[in-house]
C-alpha cells in the first residue's frame, strides 16, 4: 500500500520542486507535479492497440517541437507568438466568494484578486496576463495543471504509476477527442441503456454506433455487460468486439442512479476480463447526497463549517472513481467545471495513463491549442490563490448541501402533486436529475392505439409526446426520456428527465404541480 | 451596387434592433444584426455538394432543440444548467489600453471596465457573468457576434445576401472542423507550394493529402492552380478532383508574400471555373505595411492619429478579402484574434454562407459548445464597450505601424549581415515573416555529396539541416523551411522563415546577425 497524502503535505511538496519558471518552452511536464508515493506503485497497461486509425497517424507539432530546442542563450525566431506588449489587457481584477462564506448576499466578505500582466517577472504571482494571453501547452498551464494533479493525486490516489492530468476544453470537447482517438468508423461504443444524449450525438457522425447495458438501481448491470460481450458475434453484429465503455457512475445522467463501490468493483472486473477501455464521465461527482447510505450528519444537524475533520469526513464518504481502482490504466475519468464552477469557463480536466494522455496532447496541438487562458487564469487564481485545496472541497460541500435541498423539494413535489398510481420513481442519490416513470398502460387512450403502434413501439412515443405537449401548454418543459435511449435499448417504457438545476426552489414545486396537472389531465383522472 | 455602410451607422441600426435580450433560449441569429442592404443582394449558391459523410450525418442536439420551446410563461426542468448563484466568480474587472495612446507606459491613462454578475437584469450592461459563464450559444453570445457581425459588414461587405459569421474556439480548432465538415479520407486539398505547417498536419491525420500550387512573389499562381485542376487524371491520382483551396493571401506563411488584388481575382475565377471552395485564412490581414503599392503615408511624416479620416484611409488602401469578391458563397473566412489582440483567448471569427456556417454551428454543439464565456466577455468588454468599431481599427493601426517597424530592422539587419551571395529575400509587405532563400549550390561542401543524394533531394535536407544545427549553436533558433513544404512539391531550394513577431528590437539584429555568422561559417565564407 503507498502512503496517505493529505492537502497539508502539498506545500511541503511544492518546495521541493522549487517555483514554476513560466517559460515559453514546455518543458515542465505534469509528472513534475506528483507526490513521490505514485512512482512506487507498477505502470499502467498499454492501451495503444485500442488508438484509432486517426490517432495512430499523429504525432507532436513540427513547431511545437522546434520550441524544445530553446534555453536562456538562444533567440527564437521561430514561432510567431505575439510579444506580450501587445495584448491590449492590462490587468484583470476578480472578485470571488470566500471559503468560509459562500451566499451572495453577503458580499461585504468577498475576496478580490488582481492579476498584472508581468506579474511573473517581478515575482509576484506565479501566473500572469503574459503567460495566460500567450499560445500555451496542450495540457494545460503548469500553474493549473500543477492544481490539478495534486488534487487528483490526494482525491483520487490511482493505483498505478504513470497517470496524468491534461485540462480538457470542457467535457463536451474531450468527449469528441476521445471518440477520435479510440474509435473508427463502424465501432461499436458500450453505453448504460439510458445515456447522455449529446455522447450519443457525438459519437454517431463517426459511424460509431451505441449499444445500451440494461440498467437496475445502482445503474449499469455488470451481468447483463458481460453477457452482451461473451455472447458478442462478429458476423451477425457487422463489427468487432466492442470495448469502449462509457458511463456516467454518480448522478447518472438522465436516471439519477449512482453506482455502489460493489457496483463499480463488478463492472471494473468485467472490463478487465474482456479488456475493456472505460471513459468515467463524472461531472455530478462531488454532488453526492446525504442519503442513508453515504449520511455525514443529518441535515438538521450540520457541524460548523470549522470542523477540521469537515474535508477529510466529506471526501472520505465519497463512493470512490474508477480512477481510484484502476490498476491497469484502462479508465480515463473526465472531470468538469461544469456544474462545480461554471459551464462558461469551457475548461475542465482529465486523467488517465500517460500513454493514452499523451495521443490527447497531440489531438489537441491540431485542434483546441489549449483551453481559454482567460480561464485558466480565473481557475487558478480562484482555486490555487483564493481558495486553496481543501477551500474547493469546502465549495463543493456547500454545493452538494444546496444541491440537496433541491433535490429534497424535488422529491417532496412529486409525492405532493404527482398520482402515485400513474407516476413513480426512485431517489436520486446524487446529481442533478430526476427521472420519472409513467405507466402508460393506465392511459385511458391506450385501448385506442392500432395492433400496427403496439408492434412498432409507437405507442410510447404517441403517448410519451401527448405528455410533454399536455406538459409544455401547461407551462413545463421536460426532456422526454426516448432521447436518452442507447442503440439495441427497447422502449416498453415512458420516463420524463426533470432537473432540479436551474429554477429557484417555488418554481421547481410550481413546475412539478404544472406536470402533475398535465399527467392527470392526459390520463382524465380527477380532472 | 449596394449602398455604402460606415462604422457611424451603426447607433442606429442598433437601435431599430432594440436591446439584446441575454435570454437563455438561442433565439438570436447573427442575421438580425446585418444591415439592411445585405439583403438586396443575390443569395450565395449551395455547397452541399461539398459536405463530408460526417457533416452530412449531424443535426441540431437533441437538448438545445428543446431549449427552442421556451418562453417567459414556461418553467424550464429540461437542460441542467446551473443556476447563475453557484458561479463563485462575483465581478471581473479589466484595464485596457485606450485607443488614444497604446503604449504600456503610459498606463496612467487605461480604461478599466467592470462587469458584475447580473448586469443584464439591473440594466447596467448588455453582457454580464451570468450570461458569459453560463452555456453559451454555438455561433458564440450575441453580443460579441453582434459586434463581428458589424465589423464585416463595413468592412468586408461580402456581395451576396446570407452571410454569416461565427465564433470559433481559434482559427487552429476552425480548421479541424473545416477538414472535417468538406473533406472524406483519401481526399486531396490545394494549398499554397509552402505553407502553414499546422494546417498540413492537422490534414493528414484524417487521410487528407496536400498539393502544393506553385508561388511566385504575390502567392500563388492562377495559371499553375488551372492547369492543376484541368488535368487532373483520377486513374493516375487515385483521387477525385480536388475542390478545397486553402490560401493564406495576405502576410502568407511561411514566405511572407502577399496576393495583390488582380491575383485575387485571378485566382477566384479559376475557383467559379472548377467550383472550388475557398477557405481563406487571414491572420495577418491587418498587418498591411506601408510599402509603395500600399503607402497611405511616409514612415517619417505620419499624420496625427486624430485625423478624421484616418480610419477610413486606413481600411480603404486594404487589399481586398476574398470575402469582398465573393458573388458564389464559395469563400470562408477565417479571422484570428491570435495575432491582433491575445492567443490565449482562443476565440476567434469565420465568415460565410449561412449554408456552411449552418454546419459548423451543428459540429460546435458536439466539440467546443462555444468559446471561453471570459474570453467573449473580455472581447466585448473591450471592443464593443472601451474602443468601439473605430478604436478596434486604430488599435490595428497601431499594430500595423509597429510591425512595420518590427520589419524594417529585420530588412536592415539582413542587408548588413547576410552574405548577398548566398542570401535572398523578398521585402514581405504584410505579416510576421521573412522568408530567406539559401543559395546551397556556393556551399562549400555541395561537391561532396554523393549522387545519390542529389538524386534523392537528400543534399537539401542535410544542408538545411546543417545551417540550422550551426545557427543553433550560435544562438539563433529558425525554422527550416522544409517543414512548410506542401504534398507534391519538389525541394529543390533551401528557406529559413524568421519571425520578427517576439523578439525585441535589438535582439532580432542579434539574432540576424547570429545567423549570418553561422551562414557565413557553413559556408566558409570570410571565416
Amino acid at each position: 500500500m503507498s502512503s496517505a497524502l493529505n492537502f497539508s503535505d502539498i506545500p511541503s511538496l511544492r518546495q521541493k520542486l522549487g517555483p514554476l519558471t513560466g517559460d515559453i518552452a514546455p518543458v515542465t511536464t505534469p509528472i513534475m507535479f506528483k507526490s513521490p508515493r505514485c512512482f512506487h506503485k507498477p505502470p499502467a497497461k498499454s492501451f495503444q492497440h485500442r488508438l484509432s486509425q486517426e490517432a495512430l497517424s499523429r504525432g507532436s507539432a513540427t513547431l511545437k517541437t522546434a520550441g524544445t530546442e530553446l534555453n536562456a542563450d538562444v533567440i527564437s525566431l521561430a514561432t510567431g507568438r505575439p510579444a506580450p506588449e501587445y495584448f491590449p489587457f492590462l490587468n484583470m481584477t476578480l472578485d470571488f466568494p470566500q471559503s468560509s462564506n459562500f451566499t451572495e448576499d453577503d458580499q461585504n466578505s468577498s475576496l478580490s484578486e488582481t492579476i498584472g500582466k508581468s506579474d511573473i517577472k517581478t515575482n509576484k504571482a506565479s501566473y500572469d496576463l503574459a503567460i495566460s494571453l500567450n499560445y500555451g501547452y496542450s495540457a494545460g498551464s503548469e500553474q493549473l495543471i500543477r492544481f490539478f494533479t495534486e488534487h487528483v493525486d490526494v482525491v483520487r490516489n490511482p493505483p498505478y504509476s504513470d497517470w496524468q492530468c491534461s485540462l480538457t476544453a470542457g467535457t463536451t470537447s474531450a468527449l469528441d477527442s476521445v471518440f477520435r482517438t479510440l474509435c473508427n468508423r463502424g465501432h461499436y461504443i458500450m453505453t448504460e441503456a439510458y445515456t447522455y444524449s449529446a455522447a450519443l450525438e457525438a459519437a454517431r457522425p463517426f459511424g460509431i454506433r451505441s449499444i445500451g447495458v440494461q440498467m437496475d438501481e445502482e445503474g449499469m448491470v455488470p451481468a447483463h455487460l458481460d453477457n452482451l460481450l461473451s455472447g458478442w458475434d462478429v458476423s451477425e453484429r457487422g463489427a468487432s468486439k466492442p470495448f469502449l465503455l462509457y458511463i456516467i457512475p454518480t448522478g447518472q445522467n438522465p436516471t439519477g442512479t449512482t453506482q455502489s463501490l460493489q457496483r463499480r468493483k463488478d463492472i471494473y472486473a468485467v472490463a478487465e476480463k474482456h479488456d475493456l477501455y472505460i471513459i468515467e464521465d463524472e461531472p455530478y461527482y462531488f454532488l453526492q447526497f446525504q442519503t442513508q447510505k453515504t449520511e455525514v450528519y443529518a441535515n438538521s444537524d450540520q457541524p460548523p463549517r470549522s470542523d477540521p475533520k469537515l474535508v477529510e469526513t466529506f471526501l472520505n464518504n465519497l463512493i470512490p472513481s474508477y480512477l481510484s481502482l484502476d490498476v491497469s490504466g484502462r479508465v480515463l475519468r473526465l472531470d468538469s467545471t461544469s456544474k462545480i464552477l461554471a459551464p462558461g469557463l469551457r475548461c475542465s480536466w482529465m486523467t488517465g495513463s500517460a500513454d493514452i494522455i499523451s495521443r490527447f496532447l497531440y489531438l489537441h496541438d491540431a485542434t483546441i491549442v489549449s483551453p481559454s487562458g482567460l480561464s485558466q487564469l480565473a481557475l487558478h487564481t480562484l482555486l490555487d490563490g483564493v481558495w486553496g485545496h481543501e477551500g474547493f472541497v469546502k465549495w463543493l460541500l456547500y454545493l452538494r448541501d444546496e444541491y440537496t435541498q433541491r433535490r429534497n423539494i424535488t422529491l417532496e413535489s412529486c409525492s405532493k402533486y404527482l398520482p402515485r398510481n400513474i407516476c413513480s420513481w426512485s431517489v436520486p442519490e446524487a446529481g442533478m436529475f430526476h427521472w420519472i416513470k409513467v405507466d402508460w398502460r393506465v392511459h385511458s387512450l391506450a385501448a385506442a392505439y392500432s395492433k400496427a403502434d403496439y408492434v412498432a413501439g409507437n405507442i410510447i412515443l404517441k403517448t410519451e409526446d401527448r405528455i410533454y405537449s399536455t406538459a409544455l401548454k401547461k407551462g413545463v418543459l421536460c426532456c422526454k426520456g426516448s432521447a436518452f435511449r442507447a442503440g439495441g435499448v427497447q422502449g416498453c417504457e415512458i420516463y420524463f428527465r426533470v432537473t432540479y438545476a436551474t429554477a429557484s426552489l417555488p418554481q421547481i414545486e410550481e413546475a412539478i404541480a404544472r406536470f402533475g396537472m398535465a399527467i392527470k389531465e392526459e390520463f382524465e383522472v380527477g380532472v
